[in-house]
């Protein structure tokens, strides 16, 4: 192969001076208005003077700055960082490496965890973990600090004039100095005020490098919100019209307590759109007049089945929009950022592409922990023409190959190909029996036996002493099933390969609990019972059978970061509203409040004797209150599931005033804008899953994207040189380690494989592949 | 123009026995293997011999027969009948025709709902309706022996075979069958017995002509079953796990009820999947450990939040799917359809196209309410090319352009463009009036206004006597503004042109309604005053102010067809349901029932004195029963509802047996399918019209298919020629009124413009465009 001889001729070429990067003239044709550089590399741009060496250690000085540049482009263009935010000179440059690797990323994201989970130990805390003022107060000050500190290297990074037009990052700065000032009046008056401003501190994590996908959710909400807002009105509008109606028609019976002020009727609308209080709204008008159920029929009819249905379409469709728009103009940024990394690494005398020497460059910054061998490949693998150069064409797939995992591709088909013979037969044995169907089947079935027994079981128990002393023989057998099954499978698959597929690893996770739980009860370990509990997971394995399961777990595995991401955004509302909740309404109920109320049943606790014998009559209601963040998380939560939620509205109300309803209605209609979306999500996914697969079922089930990619040893050598002459020892040992490996089994070139999981934004690209042109 | 020409000259043609319809040989040539056509057309197709005028009468004969086949062919398509069920001979014909008018079709519709109907006057009827057994038996006969009659006709029409081998008669025939043995045997026995059969009942009215839509959605619905199942099931497996692990969690805690026993465990779940008892089924366990709620968290985000959802998406996907795979059979079908009868209808002599004299005979057949004019002004409308014959490819927009109705373009702009000129000024000056968004805006000012005057008085009532016998003043001014408005409007638009819009008709009515509410005020008539109530209604007309509503509300009315056949759907499944329930639940709840039972609360009606003052404890719940088909109805509504349907449940159940819960379980998933399907029928609906309105945004709002077409003079006096011949007296009036009325305004041609609303089948053939390419 030919292919290296050009490369080693561009590696002699980059000593010249006239290697240089573009100049100053050729920049200023970049297409984005924000062409500019590092001053360092514009003033070294025209290397006329000097001497030959210091002129090629400028050069190279100039290439790292360049590399540099560039990779910082192309980490913009993946994280979608706008342009306008790019590093303008050297110490800006500084700053935004600083500000840019994992450690200060840690740091920004345990503030702000710091500063959220004050809130368990501040004034209605939670009683285990509360702190004196003075030490939460210190702590909190502390973090902020640490705050300003993250929020002046930003400063410094951005300039002034773009910290200030960066919106994010100016309310950020607003609450800190709220914040801030709070923090001190705390602490010199020694006693908490109501803070409500404190549900503002989730804007810092919401501003963390890792809570990016969060970012993206919330802009999606509010981008989703106008038309939402339509729907709502239309809704609200017909339930004022019914709450006159309902007033006019109702009212006149005394015995119904629902309809007898105008305030009520909308109430008990408002709620009855939540179906939580139905029938019971409608039974005393219904109990005079049977015909009284049509208003509530119609009711229902059109608020809950129609525009409910109407907001889930109309939000389901914006968001469809925004996903495909976004989708392209990510794209487009993409393509911009790899532009601009382009002209920063071609050279002037061949401005059609850029070699491995510079893309080797680039990736040492981009890329670090990259091997010289991965790098190597990903060039190769870039490079789709002759040429020992990758032209912007070629450039533009930078960001799906760079992601490829490579691996040498085996020669051995299994992992005891080289033992003897006899040991080959045997394992090759119980590797044919273990993908046998009927290994399978057998399997399967065992699993249903045991599911079946379980539940027989469990059946039986009805109340007995269920964890008894003596380990039950029906579990001793299934699990030495189980634990035969996994020698098998882990001798005659090899170790690498069985565990690499996620079913076997969640078999393997499922008999390992099953054994744990097994040594609990044989050691009578009494904490350790609630393994044993877990046994019918086991049963989940049974959902391998069917091709629709398979493809709904696949895709559920798929969605599961952007589905978590989506899980924090809630949670987020949720603490904003906890905190609101708390300082409003910590400590109004308890047991036996709200006897004015009509819900005053549900919070009684009453301890009375009956003959010889105590009965308790517990309302439990009480429990749903606010009196720290954890107890009006799971409050928050009874009150996202809908039902009965008017009883903890009805018994804060009766305890504080009409407008405590407030909250509470906000609350439900901010939750619906999220699970709404969440619910638009899970649609679009599943059924932007479900056409692609019906667009491409010829092509059998996928396995990620592969890629495969061949080195001669000639092409080894030539990299080792380049290595060598800039002096970069790991690599060259890396390499020549590889060199000799070939030489041991007399290759002349290997096979590389690169594999990596498909993204949605494959399958996007694909979707939308004609829509893209 | 000389287009008429060559029609009369065909008409000429059609005298000579060549003219003939296609001979045997031909129409064996026909795609469809079910090419055969009335004997009597057979028997007649070798004119050879005969004298001319017997010739020429059997000529005519024949065509009469061929247009009649041809219309019968068209109906099928339209109506989506199997070509297998085609007459095929004379006397299957006449049983076709009897069996195929409007009156048969009442007939039919009639018998059904009067066997419906007869649920409400049986065994447990409701009270004012009932009957003796001898009277509705009776009846039930008598309507019996009506349907044995319509299938007899419709197996006089099919033939023995075909009859057979459809298999809904078949289900038909024998639900028949074992009705009337049931019936006789309520009439011998003279009292009722358990007759859950009577639940088949519904099948005469999915049978029904008229209920076309019905059946589509059943097969919809059975269509979208698999995948749903197939969810279903992974939500139970969970339920089962979630169960079994509930069990062993918190059956240790004695005062938890919930999860006592496995069963209880497994029910509380199911119920808990609709959230109809969170949070109580939490709360036990939670008052013990806060963090048993973990559990309750994870079984409803798994199960409520992603496989419910999970659901939806199957179902909109598979939905949508068989959307567009029914909507592209149905294209094909009709197309198969306009093949056959364009067969029919072409000549020997001339086979490529369709002459007027045939196709006016063939829309005698299909659509005899139809106007000489129209018919002709179709065929113009049909015919793209020059030549006096309709081509096969421009028959294939028959459907489109048959359903048109036809006016002539008005020279005249207004209506009072006649009137002498101070008039008429008047009357413009009206017109440019009401037309001016200054008119317009005020109106909506003076609605909106209303509005908040209405929300005000009724607030400031609160419980006072609002059916004073004054009027008040305000209604009377905003009333008498309205009737202004109403005025001018009718006198600058005209009647016409006033009503033919919507929203016209719309403020019409309110108007009129609450003109009619002033007078039942005005003079005392009681029972009236509902109309008063309706007054809100008049802020529906601020709807229109914005895009996304009208929108919204023309999607709504578009819809309106589907969605009244979706809900008769889910009526005849509650009519099933309502009937089993009655059978076996007629009676077991009433007041003070149920004390043994979890939910006694709810049924408890106790009459006690406190002090000297009576106080009812209301549980009300005895009301949600079975004892008559309409207590049932809104029973199952209210289980529809779901909320608190474990009340209804669980008070059936303690008076009878734990497998009256089956009952309850089925009927929820029965709904839940059905429900889901209507969601995914709106979300469909309105993601499927707001893609349409994106895609077609340069198009102005559209006011349905509108189709241009002159006809002159000559043209009118060739088809009356046509017509004289074939002594055609009403239609040949008709046209010389239209030559006349052409003379006195001394026009040449006249301008008819064809309009009509556009349907789904016009939106989706947009849509699918390239797809059905």
């Amino acid at each position: 192969m030919d292919d290296d001889v050009p490369l080693i001729l561009t590696l002699d070429d980059s000593g010249s001076s006239t290697s240089a990067p573009l100049d100053d003239l050729d920049r200023e044709e970049l297409p984005n208005e924000n062409g500019g550089s590092y001053d360092v590399i514009n003033d070294a741009s025209s290397p006329a003077a000097g001497d030959c060496s210091a002129q090629q250690s400028s050069a190279r000085h100039n290439w790292e700055m360049n590399y540099q540049e560039a990779a910082i482009y192309l980490q913009e263009g993946e994280n979608n960082d706008k342009f306008f935010t790019h590093p303008k000179d050297a110490k800006a440059l500084a700053a935004y490496l600083f500000a840019h690797n994992h450690l200060f990323y840690l740091m920004e994201l345990s503030t702000a965890l710091l500063l959220l989970l004050l809130s368990l130990c501040e004034a209605p805390a939670v009683p285990m973990l509360r702190l004196g003022i003075f030490v939460h107060a210190t702590l909190e000050l502390f973090a902020l600090i640490v705050v300003v500190f993250e929020l002046s290297m930003k400063m410094r990074w951005l300039g002034f004039q773009t910290f200030i037009r960066h919106k994010r990052t100016m309310v950020k700065t607003c609450v800190l100095f709220v914040q801030f000032v709070e923090a001190i009046v705390v602490l010199v008056r020694q006693t908490s005020h109501v803070r409500i401003t404190r549900a503002l501190r989730c804007i810092f994590l919401v501003d963390c490098r890792y809570c990016g996908a969060v970012r993206r959710n919330l802009r999606q909400i509010f981008q989703s919100l106008p038309p939402f807002i339509d729907i709502l009105l239309l809704l609200l509008f017909f339930m004022v019209i019914f709450a006159i109606l309902g007033f006019y028609l109702f009212s006149p019976n005394h015995s119904d307590p629902y309809f007898n002020t105008l305030e009520n009727s909308l109430v008990n609308l408002f709620v009855l759109l939540t179906t939580s209080n139905f029938p019971d709204v409608m039974m005393p008008s219904y109990a005079r007049n049977p015909w009284s159920c049509v208003f509530f029929i119609v009711y229902l009819s059109i608020e809950l089945y129609f525009i409910m249905n109407l907001l889930l379409a109309v939000v389901f469709d914006t968001f469809n929009d925004i996903e495909k728009r976004k989708f392209k103009s990510l794209l487009l940024h993409k393509r911009t950022a790899i532009q601009h990394a382009y002209r920063l690494l071609v050279t002037k005398q061949r401005p059609s592409g850029i070699s491995f020497k510079h893309f080797e460059g680039l990736l040492r910054f981009y890329k670090p922990r990259m091997g010289a061998r991965e790098r190597y490949l990903t060039f190769k693998a870039l490079n789709q023409s002759n040429t020992p150069l990758v032209s912007l064409k070629d450039f533009y797939n930078f960001y799906e190959v760079v992601g490829l995992k490579w691996k040498a591709k085996r020669n051995r088909e299994h992992w005891f190909d080289d033992l003897p013979r006899t040991a080959f037969l045997i394992f090759k044995g119980i590797n044919i029996l273990v993908k046998s169907h009927v290994f399978q089947y057998t399997m399967y079935t065992v699993v249903a036996v045991n599911g079946i027994w379980i539940l027989v079981e469990t059946f039986m128990l009805q109340g007995g002493n269920f964890f008894s002393r003596n380990v039950p023989w029906s579990y001793i057998v299934f699990l030495t099933i189980y634990g035969v099954e996994l020698l098998l499978k882990t001798t005659g698959l090899g170790p690498v390969e069985y565990l690499s597929s996620g079913w076997n690893l969640f078999d393997f996770s499922v008999t390992l609990f099953a054994f744990l739980g097994l040594m609990a009860l044989a050691f009578n370990m009494e904490p350790f019972y609630f393994i044993v509990v877990l046994r019918p997971l086991q049963l989940l394995r049974l959902f391998k059978l069917k091709k629709r399961y398979r493809n709904v777990l696949d895709t559920m595995f798929e969605l599961f970061p952007r589905m978590a991401s989506l899980g924090l955004t809630l949670l987020i509302f949720y603490y904003c509203f906890a905190i609101v909740g708390m300082e409003f309404f910590a400590g109004v109920v308890y047991p036996n409040c709200c006897n004015t109320s009509t819900v005053a049943d549900a919070y009684r606790w009453v301890n009375h004797t009956v003959g010889n014998k105590t009965v308790v009559e517990e309302g439990y209601y009480y429990l749903n209150n606010f009196d720290n963040i954890l107890n009006s998380f799971v409050t928050l939560f009874e009150l996202t599931v809908v039902n009965d939620w008017y009883i903890i509205m009805e018994g804060v109300t009766s305890q504080t005033t009409h407008w405590s309803r407030l909250y509470f209605m906000i609350f439900y209609i901010v939750t619906m804008v999220v699970m709404t979306i969440i619910v638009a999500f899970i649609l679009d996914a599943f059924v932007f899953r479900m056409n692609y697969t019906r667009k491409n079922q010829d092509s059998e089930e996928d396995n990620g994207i592969v890629l495969e990619k061949e080195i001669s040893k000639e092409e080894v050598v030539g990299i080792i040189e380049l290595y060598k002459r800039s002096s970069a020892a790991a690599e060259t040992a890396q390499l020549q380690k590889m060199v000799l490996q070939m030489d041991k089994y007399g290759q002349t070139s290997t096979l590389f494989l690169g594999r990596r999981s498909r993204t949605k934004s494959d399958l996007s690209m694909k979707m939308y592949e004609e829509e893209i042109q």
